[in-house]
C-alpha cells in the first residue's frame, strides 16, 4: 500500500528510531526494565515533565489508558469523558473489563470537553447506587482534531480537583497539540494541574512507544504491579526506553524528533486544508484544522471511490446523525510524519476527478 | 415512618408471605436450592412462563440483571439500554464490574426504547475496536412509570434477534405491566419473544425475592456456577421459594397475590392522578400514569416543604436538564401495596396547603 | 427432609428470629439501610465488637468475604488462607472473579494456619512478578471443626502487621468458637487484632443474616459503593437488621440468642463425639471436636448404606489424599442448633446397625 | 552489562529480525493486523501448525497465556497447573484480574504435570460451590528447563479431552523443546491434541514478538474483540509479523531462525553442564539439563560472590523449602542465542575461584 490518509499508524517507523534500536541490541540488558536504557530516558521523562513524574512504558494506548484509570479509580468510580473519547469508542471496553468502572458520556459539539458540560455528569455523591465520578478524560488533541488551550485544560484540572477529583489526558497525539500551541510538555500537562498522562509516540514515528506518565505523586501506589497484571510489562523494555530517548532528547542546534514529525504532519494538514479552500470549496471542512487531520463532510459515493485509489475511513460510524436522525457522510484524512506534498497534491486532484 | 410515597420497597411485607415463611420452618431441608419447596416453585415459574423456562432465584435485582447480562453476554459485547435504565444509573457500576461488558444508553422522552433509537447504537459489528452489542435491554414498567405494549415488545425482540441479539427484561415491577396491561406474564415475556427476565416481587409484597427468568433454552448454560461466583446463591433457599410460591400461585376463585398486590398500588396511583387533575390542575404530571407511580414538575419548595410530612424523592438528579441546561424539579410519588386512600387524601390535601 | 446432619443451614430458623421480621413489619421504612432498625443494630455492632466497629449487611457469607477481601486488597495483592478455606473450595471463585486477586493456599494438617505456615508464603514483597501477599484470612472456627486460640489469633495478627497485611475472620460460626472458647466476640477478634470479619448468623439460626464488620477503621474506604456493585445491597434491610438484633441483644437474666444457639450445637457435638467413643470406638473421629461437627473416617459402604437413612455430606472431596494418593472416606456429621438427644441417639444406633 | 546467565530475554535481537523490521518500513501499511505482512505470517503459522490454526499476535507471554485462558474458560472455570507454572507465580494474577478464573496448582517434582498429578484436581465437576476444571496448562519446555515427551503432552490431551477439558501450552520457549525432541512444532501440539498454544518468540531472538496459536477451532470464537479488550492489539502489527516471518521461514539449504538459536541456546547448557561435570562435580545440578537452562544447588555464599561478577538469578524464591522446611539455595543459569563458548568457560572459571 502507497501511502494514504488512513491514519497516523498506517505510516512506518522514523529512520532515527530504528538506528536507536539497532544501537542498543548489544550485550545483555536485564529485562522488565531494570536497565540503564530504562533508567536513562526515565531521567529524560523528568526533565519533561517535572522531576514529580514518573514514567511506565507499556504498550499501547489502550494499555496507557487503563493504567492511568486504574491509577485514579477503583470499580466504583467513574471517569466523565466525551463520548467521542478513544476509551469510550475504540478500546472495545477495556476500562470496563480491566478496571471495571463506567464512563460517563457527554456529547459534544467538537470532540472538546468544557467545565460547563462536564458538571452535567458531577451529581450523585455520596449516594451508593451511583457510580461515583473520580476523573476527568480528555484527548489532546481530540479524536477530532481540535484541541484544547492552557487555559481549558487548566480550567478543567480546577474542576476536577475542587470535586476531589483528577484530570487525565490520553495524549496519543499530544506532540501535535504541542507543536500547534507552541508550547512544552510540561506547561500543557503538569503545569496546567494534569494529574496523570498518556504519552505516545506510536503515532507519530515510534515503532512501539506507549507510555503512562503519572504527573501526580499520589497516584503512583503500587502501579507497577497493575501493570504487569495487565499484561503491559514489556520484557526487553531497553527497545521501548530508546525509541522514547531518541523521540525526546535535546540537542543543541537540531529540534527533537517529536517536534519535528508533528511538525510536518500538522503542516501538510494545513496545506490539505488549503488546497480544498482553494480548489475545491465545495468540500465541508467539518472542525477546525489544528493539528495533523481533517474531516470533510462529501457525498458517500465521491469517497468511495476516491477510497479506490488512496485509502481513508468513514467517519460517520453508525450512518446515522444521532440527533437528525440524518445520514451522515464524513471522512477522516489524516496527515503523518511521512506525508509528501507530493502526496496531497496527488490527493487533491483526485478528488477533483471525482467531485467533477 | 409512616407511609410514605417514597418507593414500593419502602413498604413491608405481606402476611401471607410471612406465614408462608413461618410454614416452610419446619425439620430440615437441603440448602442452595435441592429442596421439594425449591422445585416446587420452579414448576410453578414454568406454568406462568413456559415449560422451556428456567428459574434462578437471587438476592437482589441487581443480582438478577447481572446474572442475566452475564448469560447473554461476554466482556467484549456491549447492552443496548436507556439511559434512564436501572443498570445504567442505580446500579453502581455493577455491569460493568461484574461482567465487564459496556452499556450503550440511548436518551428517551420516556424511558422506552424504540427500534428507531436502538439502531443508533447498531453499527461497529466486526469491528474489534468496538464492543458488540450482544443484548437490549427493557424494564417493564420503566423507571418512569410507562409501559411497553406486547407488541412494542416484539418489535423490539425481533430487532434484536435480527442482529443475533437478545432481549432482556428488568422487570422489578413486570406484576404493575401485567395488570395494567390486561396481560399474562408469559404474554408479555415468553410470547413477545423475551429471552431472559429479571423477575422481581421485592417491590410488589415478597420480603426479599429476586429471580433470573431463562426464557430462551440456549441461555441457560453453566449459570448456577455463575450465580454462586457472584455471591447471589442462596442457603436456605426454600425462605425465598415459598414467597414466590405464595406470590404465584393459582388458586379457584381467587386473584394471586402478585395481582392483587398490582391491582391496588396501580389503583392507587391512578386515585393520586384523579385528585390532582381534579383539584390541583397546577401540578404537571410528567408521564403517562400507567401503573404505580406519578412523576411531577413542581416548584421545589413547595415540595422541599411537603417531604417534612410525608416522604418522597427528588427525581430531578442532576438539577439540571440535560437538553436544555435549564433547572428541573421533578419529584416521584410512589405508590405501593399498602398504600390506602387515605393516605392519598391526606397527602393531596397537604399539597394543597403548600401549593396555595 | 427430617432433620439430618449435613448442614447447620439444613436447619430452619429459630422462632424469635421469625417473630422480630413480623414485629417489623408495620408501616414503611426507609430502604437500602437508612431506617431506624439498621441504625440501632450498627450500634449493637459498635457494643459487640467496639466503637470503630462498622457493620455491613450483606446476603450470604461469599459477600461478607468478599467484600471483606475487596477492603484489603486490590487485584495485584494475595490472601494468605488455608487450602480448605471456605474461600479456596467453595466459593467457585468469587475473589478471583469480583476482587481479581489472588489466594495463596497453605496445606495444614487441621486447618489452621500458624505464622510458621503463612511465612511460606510471604516472599517476593517488591517482585512485580509475584502478586503481593496483603492479608491472611483464617476461618473461626474452622472447616474442620477445630479452633483458633485467642492467643494464636493474636500471633497471626501480629504476623500480618508486621508485613503491613491484615487479618481477616470468616466468622460463619463465630458463635460456636465464642462459647467453645468461653470468651467474647471483641476478645477474639478486635482485641486479638483482627482488621475485619465476616460475621455470620445463618448457620446459627437466623433466616438471612450476614455481614461484613470492619475493625480497622482504615479500611473503611467507599466500601457502601462496592457493596451496591457486588450485588450485596439489601433493600429491604431493617428484615436483616432486626435478625441480628434478636441474634445479639443481651437482656438481664437471659442468654443471647447466638449464646443459646451455638451452646446447643456444641453441646449436641459432644454428645455425638462420647456416643461414638462409648460404643463405637472403631470409628476414627479426624479432628478435635471443639464445636458443632464431628467428621469420621469410615468404610464407605458403611456410610453410605446409612446416608438412605439419614441426610450428611461426603468430606472426602476428590476421594483421593493428596498426599498418600490413597482413597479417603471421611464424612461429616454436622449438629445445628435444632438438633435433639433423640436425634443423636438414633443416629449411633443406626451408625450401629450398619457397622456390625 | 556483560553478557550473564540471567534469563534469555537479558539478550538482544538477533540481526536478521531488525533486518526484516527494516525492510518492512516503507509506506504505509493498515494497521491491527490488516496487512499482507500479517496476511503471509498468519499462513506460514498453518504451513506450521496445521490449516486450522488461526494466530494472535501480542505482546508479551502474559498476554498470550490469558488469550488462550479466555479463550477457553469462563471465569467460573478452573485451570489446572503446575504450582510452578509461569501463569501460576510470574504473572502477578493476570489470569485471576482478567479472566476471573482460578488456578487449581499440583505440586510436582520436576515442573510437570501427569495425568496422576492432574487426576488430584478432576473432581467437583457439577457441583456449583466448585469452581469447574476446563483447562490443563502445560509449559513446554517447563519453567525449571525439563520436557515433556510427545507421548506425555497426547496423555494429558486425552485425559483433558475425556473431561470435556482443554490442553494449553505455554510455549515461550517451544523452540528449545523442539530442538531437544527432535520433531517439528506441529508434531508436539497439533498432532498431539494440544487444543492452544502461547506460542513465543521474544527469548529466541525475536525483538517483541509472542502469539496465541488456536489450535482447536472450536476455541477460536470472537477473540479478536478480547484480544483488543485486554489492550493486546498492537497497531504497527506488520512489524511483529515480519519478526515471525523471519523466525518460521523455511529457506532451502538453511535451518530456519529459531532452529538456529534454539539450538545454540541447548548446545550453550549442555556444555555448561559437561564443564561443571567435568571440573565442579561437588556442584549438585537439580534437574535433567534438556534444554537451554541449569538450575544448581550450591551455597549462597559461593553464588552471591559469583553473581558479582555475572549475573544470574536466584531460583530459591521463599528461600525454604516448603515440604522439609530447609533453606534452599538454588540458582538458574540461563543460555541464550548470544551465549558464546568463552562465555561458559569464563563462568565455569569464576565458579571454580569461587568454590574453592
Amino acid at each position: 500500500m502507497k501511502r494514504g490518509f488512513g491514519s497516523d499508524n498506517h505510516s512506518g517507523v522514523s529512520p532515527e528510531v530504528l538506528q536507536a534500536i539497532a544501537d542498543a541490541n548489544s550485550e545483555h540488558a536485564l529485562a522488565y526494565g531494570d536497565d540503564e536504557y530504562c533508567a536513562r530516558t526515565a531521567q529524560l521523562f523528568k526533565q519533561t515533565f517535572g522531576q514529580q513524574a514518573s514514567v511506565y512504558f507499556v504498550f499501547n494506548g489502550t494499555g496507557a489508558n487503563v493504567l492511568n484509570i486504574d491509577a485514579m479509580c477503583r470499580s466504583h468510580n467513574a471517569v466523565v469523558c466525551a463520548d467521542t473519547a478513544h476509551i469510550n469508542v475504540d478500546e472495545c471496553g477495556a476500562p470496563q473489563r480491566i478496571v471495571g468502572c463506567k464512563l460517563l458520556t457527554v456529547a459534544t459539539p467538537d470532540g472538546k470537553l468544557t467545565p460547563e458540560l462536564v458538571r452535567t455528569q458531577l451529581h450523585g455523591f455520596g449516594f451508593e447506587h451511583h457510580s461515583q465520578p473520580r476523573a476527568i478524560s480528555i484527548t489532546q488533541s481530540t479524536e477530532l482534531g481540535t484541541l484544547y488551550t492552557i487555559e481549558e485544560i487548566r480550567a478543567l484540572a480546577d474542576l476536577a480537583h475542587s470535586y476531589d477529583m483528577y484530570l487525565h489526558i490520553d495524549g496519543a497525539r499530544l506532540a501535535n497539540a504541542a507543536v500547534a500551541l507552541g508550547c512544552t510538555f510540561k506547561e500543557m500537562t503538569t503545569d496546567a494541574g494534569v494529574d496523570c498522562l498518556s504519552f505516545g509516540g506510536t503515532k507519530n514515528g515510534l515503532l512501539m512507544g506507549e507510555s503512562a506518565v503519572i504527573l501526580n505523586p499520589a497516584l503512583d501506589v503500587e502501579l507497577k504491579y497493575r501493570r504487569k497484571q495487565m499484561g503491559q510489562l514489556c520484557s526487553k523494555m531497553r527497545f521501548v526506553a530508546v525509541q522514547f530517548e531518541t523521540y525526546l532528547r535535546e540537542t543543541p542546534g537540531e529540534k527533537p524528533l517529536w517536534r519535528r514529525n508533528a511538525e510536518h504532519s500538522n503542516r501538510m494538514a494545513q496545506l490539505l486544508l488549503n488546497e480544498l479552500k482553494t480548489s475545491l470549496p465545495q468540500v465541508k471542512v467539518m472542525y477546525p484544522v489544528q493539528v495533523n487531520s481533517v474531516f470533510a463532510d462529501l457525498p458517500r459515493p465521491v469517497w468511495t471511490a476516491l477510497q479506490q485509489e488512496c485509502f481513508f475511513y468513514d467517519w460517520s460510524e453508525s450512518g446515522i446523525d444521532p440527533k437528525s436522525g440524518a445520514p451522515t457522510d464524513v471522512v477522516r484524512w489524516m496527515c503523518s510524519f511521512d506525508t509528501t506534498e507530493e502526496d496531497i497534491h496527488l490527493f487533491v486532484n483526485a478528488l477533483k476527478r471525482h467531485l467533477v
